[in-house]
């Protein structure tokens, strides 16, 4: 029934010039990522380059909407599939508006979370995974269609990786709530998916955060 | 890039026997389909027929708030693209929370709009029809994959639709606000539309309520 899908379909045709960088973080709950997407921003501001530091979900008026859309009341109240539509709506807002402006001015552009964590976060995380999966991916390349430049995996063990998110506190409960067990299959997804993907540089983020930022700022440092 | 895609990737799995019938009223501003759509509701109910009347974008409560994120506040805030992502995320919550249930029940449901309207208004509407109207086929294909059993297009003249719905005032202006030459366009869309899908029955609109009324329950009761 997809005899209409045309794969070629310009998608994104506002971002006529890229000349920008475009970096995103990931690694699961606790693993350290927001603090070294920061660290690298102030780093790379202090040599001198403009950079960007936005999240996902959210990072644009609308897309921060949609979030509290998805991330607020009942969690149960979205299916798996909804929540994957609205996770990809706000992508294509975040994208539209403050990540392709940005990397069109020539901006270094950071992201706490891309479209890696919808494949294993909303991909993985239900029973049905392969499905969801294949759906995400689908939905993806038709909506999509942009991959960072580079990905920093920030790696970590899955035991401290969830000892340390359950220690955090915060209003948004929901994607911390998840227990060991899914933690640890999020991180070998993680682990595959960067053993398919040149872009995605995996960093052990088991050391002090200082080392961790050392060792991505080294790996950033080639692509500048 | 679509490698991932399975087109016959079971996107609905709740819904395992339907009894009921799905019907859907379509047509431009102003032809008077909520009202037809309603007078079927309420005849079918005299007949004894248990009746969801229902309508889009809305109809479930997830639905409704996206319905509010997208007709609320400055009409050129989402892309078209964008709007299209939520009408269909909209749309699977509408589907899973509100028709799937009733028509497993043995239900008849009646919505004013369904998928037919995205393609026409998100499809033709903006300037780059013929791609966005393809991202709307495969997106229905792969996130929705349902159509109604029959669908009533209530047709009238471009200018009769345009003068009745400027007529009407409403908290929600943006779909009446589209001018005559673009109600002329989504008109043929519609009847093009009906020309290639057999269960789209096309209803002389210009005649009074009543006479409208009966000639869809004509169309209606060979299916009951």
């Amino acid at each position: 029934m997809m005899q209409n899908l045309q794969p070629d379909m310009p998608t994104i045709p506002d971002i006529l010039v890229k000349k920008g960088l475009f970096i995103s973080f990931e690694g699961i709950d606790g693993s350290g990522k927001s603090t070294q997407a920061r660290l690298l921003a102030e780093t790379l501001r202090t040599l001198g380059h403009t950079v960007l530091l936005t999240r996902e979900p959210g990072g644009s008026a609308g897309a921060e909407e949609i979030r509290r859309l998805v991330l607020e009341g009942d969690p149960d109240r979205w299916s798996p599939e909804t929540e994957i539509l609205l996770f990809t709506a706000a992508r294509r807002d975040h994208l539209e508006k403050t990540i392709n402006p940005a990397l069109a001015r020539g901006d270094i552009v950071i992201t706490d979370r891309f479209a890696d964590s919808t494949r294993m976060y909303q991909g993985i995380r239900h029973g049905t995974g392969a499905d969801l999966r294949a759906m995400v991916d689908a939905l993806h390349s038709l909506m999509i269609n942009v991959e960072p430049d580079l990905t920093l995996l920030i790696d970590i063990d899955a035991d401290l990786g969830h000892a340390r998110a359950v220690s955090r506190a915060g209003a948004e409960q929901r994607f911390e709530d998840m227990g060991r067990d899914l933690q640890a299959r999020l991180r070998d997804g993680f682990l595959t998916l960067a053993r398919s993907a040149p872009r995605i540089h995996v960093i052990n983020g088991a050391a002090t955060p200082d080392q961790v930022a050392q060792t991505v700022l080294q790996t950033v440092q080639f692509r500048l």
